[in-house]
């Protein structure tokens, strides 16, 4: 592992304007974080220990109230001929690093998995498939015998793409000083070519750089989806709520925190509880509503880097009070007789000791049920089937029916989760 | 840290029969638990890699069998001249160890954080308190200048008592050597008192040897005592539900396993859920006695060193059942109108979300909330303090009265939590 990481972050971004019009390339904020924090904050919680950026000597300022700002620590060097191009900028490098170490363009996002990947890579990271990038505009990579043939935009034949992210040796700074006694200008392209560097294919995940405003669109979208993965969703949850969420997430993903939106959807679901004391179907479907946009949350706060452990807490307490309260509300509707109350009363036991039951062993075990329990997963009575269920039931009317389904199921599933985690966790 | 410790184990037990025809008296069961599987467990847990132990000769089948059951790993060595003393014994270890490295007696028991101190510590382990010894009857300590004056059980003067556990360099053995020369017998207090060991202190923690019957109907005593440390009880568990408990546990803890316990515990509750649907009062009276006999299965599994995090988590689980099940009876008995169902519905609904609310914080953030967040401890709510007022008020005859305080207090405990929680750790 590498421990010091060189920034590249001299770009001007000329087609960012007006973004860039105070600002540089690397303090653009796409999803709520600039790019800059996006790559030091991550690369700091893989272990890189040492930043060494490399700036437009017109915008220190900027930087330096940035780093100040998040109380990052990082070396900057000023780049006083941002002509001469990003391989210039690493040669400036020079004196701060020894031995191996990262190089990585200030304006590419990347998803942790690929970052940890690439940080034990070697050369060029190359992206064989680039499944979310524009592979016209991409620099394209052909690679003999495990190193680099060919680069550049116009290749015919071609591997991969250049990832923007490099793990170098200090004897190619030898190598830019050859160049640059002949030349005057030196990309990275040219750079690494001439080093004859290495390739290491690190393919499939998400990363683009990110150059105009439409990449700055297409990348909120993409930090959203991708930021769903393993999340554990139920069925519902899996082929309606979050298709919806994911849509609407990238407008809101600028404009709110992930606390913020929390809150407006748990008292978007009280509202509904409110609502189905009068009228049970029109509350059932804000409801589902409420439900659908109840992954909000949690993918806006991954997307700007902002999840908490409160904020997930917070959210499964909220979620408890909509639930307790909608079922409430529709037994004051019918107002059943005592000889129905005990369904009543174990469809809202059931509710809520199916989330206390798989939240208790996260606090026994200190690891998620789901994912220890696979199990879990496939038994129905998540909250997103106990939803979807309400709102079908009160549409059609069948309140008692509902009651008697949600007491079975929640009991059922929970009595199940006792039996299984006594069966794969009962000795320890 | 020392990595090896030695454990003298070639003890006969002489004044433990009958307990100790058949096996060696580091075999006898304190509740529940050998002697040796106690130090191994603790030791093991504190970091001591490696276990030498000396036995008598005879009984060399019957330990290998208790380490092979536990696989435990550890060295045997076997001493033909029992009757030379626990000194001669060490000196049998001569060739195994290197350097500095620990030495206890078999037939004492340590409670975790005394053992913590003392290997840290240097020489002989003093404790100048003796809390839970028999003073009469224990080795005494005279230090001068930090080192081993005098030690002896007729000391008339004296600073501390000797704890049984030393830490050592491997020095010792040519001081044990050269005494051997002379003599035939050489016990540890000699052997100590020769080489003008350095003496530690460590003060107060819970640590006694065994050497008669009554010895470990005391430690019963004593082991589920100390077990209850830091337990963070409430008002009524601390001044009324421990007092009972703690003075059963010893009774039980030879007998039965803590889950047998748990299950027996929450028959109970639910046995008074069921009796209080006929009679509240009856009903309270009997859910006070199981929430006096709820700290059981905690204590006997602490004392037998069998806690498990499933013990645990079964235990919550089981505990919302009962609180549901009264409750419900409870609304059951008095069939209130529908006026007054907001007050059953909040007082159930209040009553899962305090437990709920610090459960899915431990599984937040990993921790106990009472031990984070000290506020928690002092407000009213808890599950001892809940069950103390429905007995009271059952007995009354109060019930309505019950709900509406139950649905007040829980609710505004659940609401001061996420206040609490907010402020304390609303940014992780």
């Amino acid at each position: 592992m590498v421990e010091t990481v060189v920034i590249l972050a001299g770009g001007e971004g000329s087609r960012l304007r007006p973004f860039t019009k105070d600002t540089p390339k690397a303090l653009i904020r796409v999803a709520g974080r600039e790019l800059l924090y996006r790559i030091i904050k991550q690369l700091g919680e893989l272990g890189v220990k040492r930043f060494v950026i490399v700036i437009n000597e017109k915008f220190k300022g900027n930087i330096e109230n940035f780093l100040k700002e998040h109380k990052f620590h990082a070396e900057i060097i000023c780049n006083p001929h941002p002509e001469k191009e990003n391989g210039y900028s690493l040669y400036l490098a020079k004196e701060r690093v020894k031995g191996r170490f990262g190089v990585v363009m200030s304006d590419h996002i990347y998803e942790k998995e690929f970052l940890e990947k690439a940080l034990k890579g070697n050369g060029l990271i190359v992206d064989k498939v680039g499944l979310y990038i524009d592979r016209d505009e991409a620099t394209k990579v052909k690679c003999r015998d495990g190193r680099i043939d060919d680069i550049g935009k116009g290749l015919k034949e071609y591997e991969g793409f250049d990832t923007g992210f490099f793990i170098l040796e200090d004897s190619i700074f030898s190598v830019a000083e050859k160049i640059l006694k002949e030349k005057e200008v030196l990309t990275m392209s040219e750079l690494v070519k001439s080093a004859g560097l290495p390739c290491t294919e690190v393919s499939g995940y998400f990363w683009m750089d990110i150059d105009t405003p439409e990449d700055i669109e297409k990348a909120k979208k993409l930090l959203v989806k991708t930021a769903i993965k393993g999340a554990g969703d139920g069925f519902i949850s899996r082929n309606l709520n979050r298709k919806v969420s994911t849509r609407i997430s990238p407008y809101l993903v600028d404009k709110f925190t992930p606390n913020q939106i929390t809150v407006f959807t748990s008292l978007l679901g009280m509202l509904s509880a409110v609502i189905a004391f009068f009228s049970p179907a029109l509350g059932g479907i804000l409801l589902q509503i409420s439900s659908m946009l109840d992954g909000l949350d949690g993918e806006i706060a991954r997307a700007q880097m902002r999840t908490t452990k409160f904020g997930a807490w917070l959210d499964s307490v909220l979620d408890r009070y909509v639930d307790f309260a909608f079922l409430s509300a529709l037994a004051f509707y019918i107002k059943p007789s005592w000889a129905f109350m005990p369904w009543v009363f174990l469809a809202l036991f059931g509710t809520i000791m199916v989330s206390y039951s798989t939240e208790r062993y996260k606090g026994a075990y200190c690891e998620d049920a789901y994912a220890v329990i696979r199990e879990l997963r496939y038994l129905l009575g998540k909250r997103d089937e106990r939803i979807f269920l309400i709102m079908i039931f009160t549409l059609f009317g069948w309140i008692k029916a509902l009651f008697i389904l949600l007491a079975i199921i929640t009991n059922i599933r929970v009595i199940l989760t006792i039996y299984l985690v006594w069966k794969k966790k009962g000795n320890e």
